[in-house]
């Protein structure tokens, strides 16, 4: 195990971001993707020194810069959160660093996988929020984690130096920490952003039906379908990962839609601006 | 009456950037808002040149670049869409202008005032897509219009001339005319407009009743917000002019959401994918 080694797996836009600003801190990066093409990407610019020896696709080995797992000190999951949880429960026997993390969006799943692999004391759960709609190894790109806040989730058995290194690895590109535990992680993903993602989405599926394409929409309409373009079998995971935190944000808001179309519908002027005034008031809180 | 005066109602986002793209273009502007710093700011920024003989809000007369209406010859109501109704109707006899337009967000309900005040023949609706969610003089800017879409909306007796002068007005500032029914017009808003602004809202009021504020969205949730910060007047005003046609929308979105959670709730992933990739599909069509 080479200390300061990173392996990421799945190069997508966050680990393929990951991979380009680790590598240009100077640190060795070993890297692997479903999708061949992304890795020969990231090798030929530099950002990965290693293929992980995990199988390709459809069988047989990488081609070239061939490396094994075993020689990284730091792991990270960077795949949709279902595959990040199969993916450590797969790979435990041959995860020897001392940092096992990952990057999605749910926490409690993949902190209990860990647990059950037994890596718990090596693992914590990260979440940088600095994805968007885009996908894949080209939407990746250095600096996406500048500013942006990380959630990092130990388990009750996470040892200080697993949690510093965790740390010490999202400061180095930029991220800002904060440290929560996996139930007030999905907890408060589930209103900000699971929610927003799930009113996106249904939201263009209502407009599918209309006989308007999204070259119809102004850039407010543009603006509030955005995120109807991500990944829809990432989005499908993390949705069933946190669905019994999920299931009441989408009621609450099922509610403020029914209360709206009431009043609209009995003419009740009063009633709109005291919904929609309480939405604008929420919105402009602390900017 | 001046021919190319032009008299603009409602000096905000809209009002206030047509001031200053004409008055860029040497047309003679004549200016009115409720908001007495707004009519100062556009005087002394010569963006407007004289000042209309309207009562300012609490009586008296404003202090100096004094006209009358009877001096334009086109008058633009930028007012919220129930005052540009109102204004309408109230001003009527002193209309004297070849063209007579607004720039709400809904069509029907003015071009009815037009019909009963006798200026149907002098009247085409206006409604320029260059909105956003920020509002008031301090908002508007040179070349808001530029390579936007506006709807003109004749009613069934307007003449060429007047439908003419709208097209130049707008062409001149760069906006890019669409004629249509005002029928048409408030259905295709209904779905590409007002049902966005209505979802916006609805979710910033979900999430008033969480605990969490607008600094804990990430950049999806700010955009899939950002509209609930809009004009509460002006919404409550154009959806509920546009009730009838709204209504439909409202029930799409609260279908597809109860869609989407009955099926999180079953733990159906295929339903799911189904859902999420139609709206991905939907907003990737053609950009």
């Amino acid at each position: 195990m080479a200390e300061g080694t990173v392996a990421i797996l799945g190069l997508g836009l966050v680990g393929g971001s990951l991979a380009r600003d680790l590598a240009g801190l100077g640190r060795r990066v070993l890297g692997w993707d479903r999708d061949a093409a992304s890795v020969r990407s990231a090798l030929a610019e530099g950002c990965v020194h290693g293929v992980l020896g995990i199988a390709p696709p459809g069988g047989g080995r990488w081609p070239d810069g061939f490396a094994e797992i075993e020689e990284a000190d730091i792991v990270v999951l960077a795949l949709p959160v279902g595959a990040s949880r199969e993916t450590l429960t797969a790979l435990a026997p041959r995860l020897r660093g001392s940092l096992i993390t990952d990057v999605g969006s749910t926490k409690r799943g993949i902190a209990a996988a860990a647990a059950v692999a037994g890596l718990d004391h090596r693992f914590v759960g990260s979440h940088p929020l600095a994805g968007d709609h885009r996908s894949g190894w080209g939407a990746s790109r250095r600096g996406l984690f500048q500013g942006a806040p990380v959630f990092l989730c130990p388990t009750s058995t996470t040892t200080d130096d697993a949690l510093e290194r965790a740390e010490a690895l999202w400061r180095s590109v930029g991220a800002v920490p904060q440290v929560m535990s996996a139930e007030e992680h999905d907890a408060h993903m589930a209103w900000v952003s699971h929610l927003p993602q799930a009113a996106a989405s249904a939201l263009a599926a209502a407009l599918a039906g209309s006989p308007w394409g999204p070259d119809a929409l102004g850039p407010g309409g543009r603006d509030t379908t955005r995120l109807a373009a991500s990944s829809t079998d990432m989005w499908t995971d993390i949705l069933l990962e946190n669905a019994d935190e999920v299931g009441p944000a989408l009621e609450a808001l099922e509610e403020a839609l029914a209360r709206l179309r009431a009043a609209l519908g009995r003419g009740d002027r009063r009633e709109m601006e005291r919904l929609l005034g309480e939405a604008k008031a929420w919105r402009e809180r602390g900017g």
